[in-house]
């Protein structure tokens, strides 16, 4: 199925405690494409970036099999820029500098040949930007996931409360879900960001794990024990990416396979963390993603009659 | 089979966000001791009490099968006695009284009817206690399990290496893995402490799950997602009897059946911090169990073929 992917593609420059990158490739929709290409039979990309973007980094989506037409190059422009600094335990990171760039005024356009998309992946973005990408799809998609984060939740939670309303599943950390909530457990906060519109909720607790909730149901996929996080950045639209990429692949949306689809999601952000950027995902092997998968099997599935 | 257990028998007061108790029963071995006699067949104590510890928990623990030959009772004594304070999050404590009392002297003694026993769980206590047990054994039993504190790492570092060296299971948390390794990362921490002595190390991340290694096999159980914790107190000491309850119940050490009795004990520790100290284990049915257990099941199962 094809899937509809919005979001950043941008310029990123991170510092952690093994080394710090120039400008690199980055952006929510750039992990997100780049991860669900591995899966989905096709990839949308929605998004737009200045005239200082490299053609190759273009052509490098382009590569994964991604559609770019819905990529709009603003040549007298400035791509969306930030930088950050993780700190020693990696769970946490200082933002250096954020340019919005081309960002401040982007107005997604859905080219005629995306318009019939089965599944749309909203990266973290401004939710009335996020908004407008769902009003502007004139079919309505079998099912529509949401990223955010808890800036939105500080200066524009009425916009961001609409455009919940209006997705299936929301994926966000325990962190935001407990701000968006007002609620300390997990299982209570999820219990109340699904009476605000999402069908399914996923919380992700990093090195802890993920959990889906749908109605009284709940999945718990762990995560991999690793050795060492190299780079946490975009693991979580990886996540998302290989997500949305399995429901699209798959064409199912039960819960049952919503629970594989968290595992392909946490596979593939376990990639993403090996090394900086997206320098580890954008060479994956089939081979490699389904060794990682029964890892992910191995480690969490017991032999077991009650 | 037949399950010796051995650690603490005391009273505790606790004071959490939701509450405070009067003294109240508790300790490591009354803790292993009730929820292991849920499952294994026989539950052998070897502990001690001072002359202030009423006959009525005594008998409770009778109550429960539990064989109390080896309970010493030091009428001229005083009982352990620990109180301590939660905080809000419920994830640390601070320790308001310690009174060792018959503690600082324990001898430990194993009646001739203990000596077949063959599973052992070595509740948390000075390590040369730990080991003494050990050595007075005459008959080598199937499988020895250890807990241990970080207390112990602090100021008796060379005895506990030493009983650490001659256990088959180590179960300790997150924070005492580190500890004790000096690694930051578990999978690096459980490798270094399985060339210290266990050959299977259990490592409990509190509402995070717990993981259970032996060689280079991993297995992940989650917590339940809660919506409230009331009492912490005596959840790893559950998690530890329901563990090695289980063990004793179906005699396989196989890793696969470990998996199996790390869900129960976690199953058992999700009891028990449902109410203060040892309320919610005292008087649970097969079925409650049973049922707890396939929530753990459900949560964490899947249906997938890479």
């Amino acid at each position: 199925m094809s899937l509809l992917v919005i979001g950043s593609v941008a310029f990123d420059a991170i510092e952690t405690p093994f080394g710090k990158t120039d400008k690199i490739i980055g952006g929510a929709a750039t992990y997100i494409a780049l991860s669900s290409s591995y899966l989905a039979q096709q990839v949308n990309l929605v998004a737009v970036v200045g005239g200082d973007f490299p053609k190759e980094d273009i052509k490098l989506l382009q590569d994964h099999g991604v559609d770019t037409e819905g990529l709009q190059v603003k040549e007298d422009e400035k791509s969306f820029f930030w930088s950050g600094k993780y700190h020693n335990d990696m769970n946490s990171r200082d933002t250096l500098v954020t340019e919005l760039n081309v960002l401040e005024h982007f107005d997604p356009t859905i080219p005629a040949s995306y318009q019939s998309s089965d599944y749309v992946m909203l990266g973290n973005l401004s939710p009335d930007v996020q908004r407008k990408v769902i009003e502007r799809m004139e079919n309505k998609p079998k099912l529509i996931a949401m990223d955010t984060m808890n800036f939105w939740m500080d200066i524009a939670r009425e916009e961001l409360d609409k455009t919940i309303a209006m997705v299936d599943v929301l994926i966000i950390n325990d962190e935001e879900a407990r701000q968006l909530s007002g609620e300390y457990a997990l299982v209570t906060a999820a219990k109340k960001i699904m009476t605000m519109g999402p069908k399914y909720l996923i919380i992700k607790k990093g090195e802890h794990g993920a959990l889906l909730f749908q109605g009284d149901k709940v999945y718990f996929c762990p995560a991999l024990p690793l050795e060492s996080v190299f780079d946490p950045t975009g693991a979580g639209d990886t996540f998302a990416g290989g997500f949305i990429g399995y429901l699209a692949k798959t064409d199912d949306i039960s819960f049952e396979n919503m629970k594989r689809a968290v595992i392909h999601g946490s596979a593939m952000a376990s990639f993403c963390v090996e090394k900086f950027g997206t320098e580890r995902i954008v060479n994956l092997s089939n081979r490699e993603i389904n060794d990682r998968v029964q890892q992910f099997i191995d480690i969490s599935q017991v032999e077991i009659n009650v």
